[in-house]
């Protein structure tokens, strides 16, 4: 048991140091000598736990495919109506994107077209806010807008944010999301509800 | 002086490759010999005129800032107001990223992190937009909002339908685009003006 423990402590080791060797040095290039050193075990332990430098890839996307799933179900039920939820999640979303290496590597090896069966992330965030738009239509909380077309342009704003962040912090900070839902809400919510949103979010954070 | 042509368009057709194999391969796996078999030169002829592969990845690059100068300044004075004339070029821009692969690749390029000087494109276009959105607010067709924070949010979408067309070419299709502005144009236009603006576009394609 003790054993098992331990070899599931070097896999997240390995995880995250992969995340960091990736973020800093880009997929191509890392080196699974720098990874297996940062992690601080031998070339022989990563080989035990990780057939190839893809599969430590598709270990990341998977462990930030996880991330991803807590992050959406946290909030679930927390707030009053799928408008909030959504906003609060988006914020916690970028959040974490900014402090969590794996989360926001999966995202960058989700993104990349030269990797098999890509996309992933990326059709699960906008599931989920495909999801929460439709529930914030039966709650009758929804402007005449359809909550399809809503979807894609949030991911794609989403997605930018998050893309952008890699040239300056700013694009995926807690004052550019707000500003993003303070033009969005006006138009999104029904009147009876718009007075009640938060586009900052409506948790202290 | 037909030396001086040729020269000239051997330069052009390796910008091309570059791109293309970039496209396919990725930047760090492509090979410089696919690249110049690719645009029918030899390995020396390549490089008499790029010192290297990132030599190449920045002349994609500039030639992509070109093209995106030649988009943005084709519409300049042709529709009635600015508001319009963000909706038509944004559209352009949409087709020409799926059409042209030196302006697709030269915006991937600039959003590598591990590349030098990148975003040098997204800057580029964000720059265009805000102005865009400033002459709008000048001409009085702007509702109550701030170009500087509508910039933001527009540019972090147009972004994401890029970086999402890899996975589906969908995402950055003309229908998407016009899904865009019809959510966004009743929050940013003045009634006046409303009713007027084409979120397809204002010009046939």
């Amino acid at each position: 048991m003790v054993k098992q423990e331990r070899a599931l402590r070097t896999r997240e080791a390995l995880i995250k140091s992969a995340a960091t060797v990736f973020d800093r040095d880009g997929f191509s290039v890392a080196s699974l000598t720098a990874i297996s050193s940062l992690a601080g075990v031998s070339n022989g332990a990563l080989h035990f736990h990780f057939a190839s430098k893809a599969g430590l890839a598709d270990s990341v996307e998977e462990a930030a495919a996880e991330r991803l799933d807590r992050i959406v179900t946290a909030h679930e039920g927390a707030v009053g109506n799928a408008l909030q939820l959504l906003v609060n999640t988006s914020h916690d979303l970028a959040r974490r994107l900014t402090e969590d290496v794996v989360l926001r590597v999966g995202f960058e090896l989700s993104r990349d077209q030269v990797r098999e069966g890509g996309g992933r992330l990326y059709r699960q965030w906008h599931q989920w806010v495909e999801g929460a738009l439709k529930r914030a239509d039966c709650e009758g909380v929804l402007n005449e807008v359809t909550p399809e077309e809503v979807a894609a342009s949030v991911v794609a704003a989403t997605t930018g944010f998050e893309v952008l962040r890699t040239q300056d912090p700013e694009w995926l900070s807690h004052r550019t999301i707000t500003r993003f839902w303070q033009l969005l809400l006006p138009r999104l919510a029904a009147a009876s509800v718009l007075g009640d949103l938060v586009a900052a979010g409506s948790r202290s954070r």
